[in-house]
């Protein structure tokens, strides 16, 4: 919904575009080619309810893929789980048993954490002992008391603080372990693995083979921030890579867009951004797979770039 | 101005704390023990006269370090003087021209611009030839109109484009000289020019030595981003050495703080780095300054952390 | 033994300096005030026993650290156990086994390895499942196979190659639970963590926490490559948080540094590095404990600059 | 000629290959499909002359298209022209009439400097005035006594030294108006420039504006360190925008290769680079570019990606 709805930073704290109301972003998003939505919560009109959510959603032909609680907003600046006021900690715990009965309300596929102000600024800040406790401990509330719920994260390496506890995917498989629950997975971002100084194709293949792959967004970047540009924008090869390691570990869901628009027109950046990614995946059926594992069982960077330059460029 | 101001992210968009009246964060300001203050134009409220505000100042015992036009809201989002609409790029002009009346109005030392929305986003998108006789033009229309005032650019590397045009220490001498005006010259900024892969010392002697210096701000960060963090956070020696240049090219002016305490007491991480900056002025006192020269003319990196160790660690 | 060396790169590739025998080096450690060293196996001098090594580290009265068998030569420049060439895997096995030995004739604490080229570099280039299978495998390979002997691999985001499998703290311990024994821990460097975008005193917390803590290094760096600067040079608060975290999980033993004095004499830059953490570990002692918990509990990144200041500025 | 050399890095110091004669080199890079060679003198063969390469250039019908004094080895490693040591800011110069002469002989197109010594290390290590005047003034003084003569620079952010002075495009050019002669440029590498946080194009296009571009180099990395693969590995859509404005500026002259192929074969790598760049090329030919320049005269980001896709995405 960050697509569509209004964006501001720190600049333009009067907003890049104007607010949008809920329904009137179910709409656009049908229009913009898409099949589900990510749906943060609370919503910003007071008496909108899940039921007039799912009916819209229904009219739409629209998927709630998952539902995401604000835990990184102005009450949660100084940390959501991991905040020093228990009260607090509290209240990141109640919204989130919210969202879980949001989400059977709207039949989501999984509530979706981005504990994005779970973390520290200054070195010496926090004691790392006593934060992981709190933030762990608080997913791990939830998590139990919802078994049947599935849960997942979406890491950053960081963005608004500046030290974050789900940084990267190591660092939340993990985390994952320390919780001990089983209904908690990762989402995989493109562009914050490339930010997260990853190879998103290896930390796709990774996360999945530990069995915690829940779900997969793309967008692009240049590496040194979220800047989240339209798919393919910049990195086409490793783009390319991520979408064939999508189908070699037999992932069948669709993949979601996390887009942040600042200045282009919402629905152009949604469509060109499927434009691109519905082109490249027309690439990989071209590879000759077993030239390609040949060559990636030598580790043959030569061999290798033909077959991509010969698939991938026009 | 910022330092006291409501703060908000692309997340946290109800803001990280409350919006502050002008005239109160004048008085806030001072209490912090500051001498001067750099003011946004337009403020919020649109009925203020640059009078009023100038009494406050006064009333405070307050400077008026420099005039900021807001070139970088939601009206200038995708580029201010270097709008792809000749409109926009006219009224960025006139914003300016605006902000040097109030400025005279004010009492102010400079204008000061910083153009962050001045670039671009995506490999491809625009004629950096045509986007650069833009941005440049613009600026020397404002500066030659107004041969009596001072103006000066800050650079940054980035944010919130992904590109800037006044990114770095010698892009913006190129740009300066480029413009071809004598009434404009450079604001550093010791966490841009780290961020900007500088240091930041060198840069300082740079800007100096080519006559371009207008003022000097501080701040920390990680290097990685714009963090703002508090003066003296994280780079205690690279702090000890800009101030060492501040005084080694004679610079008597005092020195700005540019912070966004996204978190903190406002109050209190401009006290913090007050605090901090005077205890590494008194470290400055204990140098031997033979020994460091005859070490720099050798190039003796060993002597030098010896040196430095012994005055800046207590 | 890299310290005193001989250091080359790809462009000075006649070297930073003379090579030096082993026997000589072992001297001069002792002479830079060193109680230990890490020996890197086979050493150049093809005829030197090891019995003739320890009776050079006795006569010094220093101790083995450990012994770090060289698989990251030009032997293994493409893969030691992850080689796509299985008799090189088996090599790079069959020289562990022969450090196993040469660290028991020594005594020493460890076998290190740095698996500084298992890894790849471009996109495409392996199938990670079984990068990861070969890399892991003939690890615990060695490690099963000497029950007695503690290993400990040292991590690092990249360098010689783009993308390394023991990459960062968390890639470690993920990679170490996959091995599955329990004679196989870390080795934490400063710099490397730095490097890899951690902040190294939560990744020492963290690792130390997970029972996987064999050793600690020291250096410094600009955080965007190993530059092994002396220890203190730039990132002073860190180092004294870092160890301030090695104090307060109890660790007892000698601190090794880790440095690559390519310009400078490297008795000096070990000596100089050795005056600096000294001079940290003294202000160390001046904490109040009790305050900085109060601080930490509270996350109160302000009280903790005020009290981080009043001990480390001079 | 570093491709088809022997390459050497700071762990494999017994190199990644073996070493190649000069001879041998001018006949492997012919049968790469190169034109031209840039030369590093002196060459590693005591007795061979200038006439003895011409020879065997003429004989494989290949250009000296520089040559390149090794200013940055051994002798070097702590400064060139700005060395804190007058003798051997001395031999710098010297070494560089020689290489002037040998230019001649060969009728090489210019004379390359890699000051990549030429800078410093550490904070406080050096007074920047004192070291800009031994860098430049040692740079002007060879310019001035060879005006027929073209030379040139390549500029990089860092490595070996972990600061240069020609870190960046803008740093180049302000440090060529300094230096004050015309017959000095610059060489741009795709590589250098994405390292120094550029866009490449961007860059390009200004260092042409200026008249200051002198020859053009092509490679790939990720952005953080001078990784040297091979072209088009990684950034397809900036190398096509490069390759876009080195026809836009009307450049002809054949384009360089700088690799460094650690594990691959250089030969292999060379030719696959010719074949990426030969398939972008053919791409820009089906760009229409009345369309590209009305979508950049409005900075329509979203119209820009459609019309790359069509004509990069097989």
């Amino acid at each position: 919904m960050w697509v569509y709805g209004q964006i501001i930073d720190r600049y333009a704290t009067d907003g890049y575009n104007s607010p949008k109301p809920t329904l009137e972003i179910i709409k656009e998003a049908k229009e913009s080619g898409l099949s589900g939505l990510d749906l943060n919560y609370p919503w910003p009109e007071k008496d909108l309810t899940p039921k007039e959510v799912k009916a819209a959603l229904d009219g739409s032909n629209l998927n709630a893929v998952c539902v995401t609680p604000v835990i990184y907003g102005q009450k949660f600046r100084s940390g959501s789980f991991s905040n020093a006021d228990a009260s607090l900690r509290n209240d990141a715990i109640a919204l989130s048993e919210e969202s879980v009965d949001v989400a059977n309300q709207l039949g989501a596929d999984y509530v979706k954490w981005w504990p994005g102000q779970d973390g520290y600024d200054y070195p010496f800040q926090v004691d790392y002992k006593q934060l992981r406790e709190y933030a762990l401990g608080g997913i791990r509330a939830v998590a139990k008391n919802n078994p049947k719920t599935q849960f997942a994260i979406e890491y950053k390496l960081k963005e608004p603080r500046n030290r974050l506890l789900w940084s990267t995917a190591n660092a939340s498989l993990i985390n994952i372990a320390e919780v001990g629950v089983d209904n908690l997975g990762l989402v995989i971002d493109f562009g914050h693995s490339l930010f997260a100084k990853e190879n998103p194709a290896e930390a796709l293949s990774l996360i999945h083979s530990q069995g915690k792959l829940v779900d997969i967004e793309l967008d692009d970047n240049y590496r040194e921030w979220d800047d989240d540009l339209t798919a393919g924008a910049i990195h086409l090869v490793e783009t390319l890579e991520f979408l064939y390691t999508v189908e070699k570990i037999g992932w069948k869901s669709p993949i979601k867009l996390d887009l942040f628009p600042y200045r282009e027109n919402a629905m152009s950046a949604v469509k060109e951004s499927i434009k691109t990614l519905q082109k490249l995946e027309a690439c990989l059926d071209r590879i000759d797979m077993s030239a390609l594992g040949k060559a990636q069982n030598a580790h043959d960077a030569m061999a290798i770039q033909a077959i991509v330059r010969d698939v991938l460029i026009a």
